[in-house]
């Protein structure tokens, strides 16, 4: 706490936000003091156009700027092979990889008891909708190899089973209890071939 | 790179600020997006507040959101006992220490060949400007114990010895290479206590 309460108030705005301390928070309030005015008003329209512009795609519920999310809106993509995946960044860390042709689904989540997360909490009824067409043959459970990204992909392999759709979890080479857009190109790719029928799993 | 070009920008944004790598400033932006709109619009308005109101002290250029900082302005402290301070971090560390009853000049910055910052980059005029009426006895320099603290320690020892005034520097209490507002109570406590003249020093 400065004692000046506009800097606090300040302060504790940016330690809300996700891996920022106190101290962190801090030194980001004081960082904007010293910046120019226009760099502040840079970041302050940058905050408000993100806000305004972005929103779910309709579709595979990824965040976008366009009316279709432009992998969804992409004709040379294989609309047949849907990626599942907890969030927008693992869908960029896809994306840099480039060996993934198919299309995504964001869950924006995973299921998490502890943390009152329901499977209704996450993006699952929209990925139900999308599989009804019967456009898509296989589904890829792209979930992190953490707890709660097992139980997610275990929870999608059941929900999925009476569909016909074939379901495939990625190979393990993900380094157990890493996150998903830490893992470096070639870890992805190799996840990604090596990728196996849920069922051969269990 | 999303793809998605106000979320890259406001990611930009983010990575601009200090101790923000890109994957963290990534994670910042997507945050917001998933914060309610009140929420943002708290920070923002916790953005152009504090622009708006935090200025600096006349007196001792540590920031404050009156016209003089509670400390300058308080007839209680001992205002012969000047504690001259790298940032307005340093200022809040020793208030939390609550040992020190003088009053700070800021500087609001070291002297860094290296960066560029010449002794007119800092607030060193305001502090002989200060000086001047002789109510001050004693300057504490209390930079940090890192190689442009004690070499801005060194030339304000030099640029004040013709004054009359005593000046001190902080014991090796602290750390070497520890930055100041990292300090634990104690440790800033001691070194507080253990502050000698720089003459003896050399």
């Amino acid at each position: 706490m400065s004692g000046i309460e506009a800097l606090d108030v300040l302060a504790e705005q940016f330690a809300r936000m996700p891996g920022i301390g106190r101290k962190s928070a801090e030194r980001l309030a004081l960082s904007l003091l010293n910046d120019s005015a226009d760099d502040v008003e840079t970041l302050v329209n940058a905050i408000t156009e993100a806000r305004a512009r972005i929103h779910r795609c309709p579709v595979c519920q990824n965040l976008t700027d366009k009316e279709i999310c432009p992998v969804c809106a992409d004709p040379g993509r294989d609309h047949t092979t849907l990626c599942v995946v907890e969030d927008p960044r693992a869908v960029m860390a896809f994306e840099r990889v480039r060996t993934f042709r198919g299309v995504y689904h964001v869950l924006h989540g995973l299921i998490s008891p502890m943390n009152g997360v329901t499977p209704d909490g996450i993006c699952l009824r929209e990925l139900l909708a999308r599989l009804a067409d019967g456009t898509v043959k296989e589904v890829i459970v792209a979930t992190g190899a953490t707890t709660e990204g097992e139980a997610t992909a275990m929870y999608i392999g059941r929900l999925l089973a009476p569909l016909g759709v074939q379901v495939t979890r990625l190979a393990h080479g993900i380094p157990y209890g890493g996150a998903l857009e830490y893992a470096d190109e070639i870890t992805l790719s190799r996840a990604l071939e090596g990728r196996r029928n849920m069922e051969e799993r269990q």
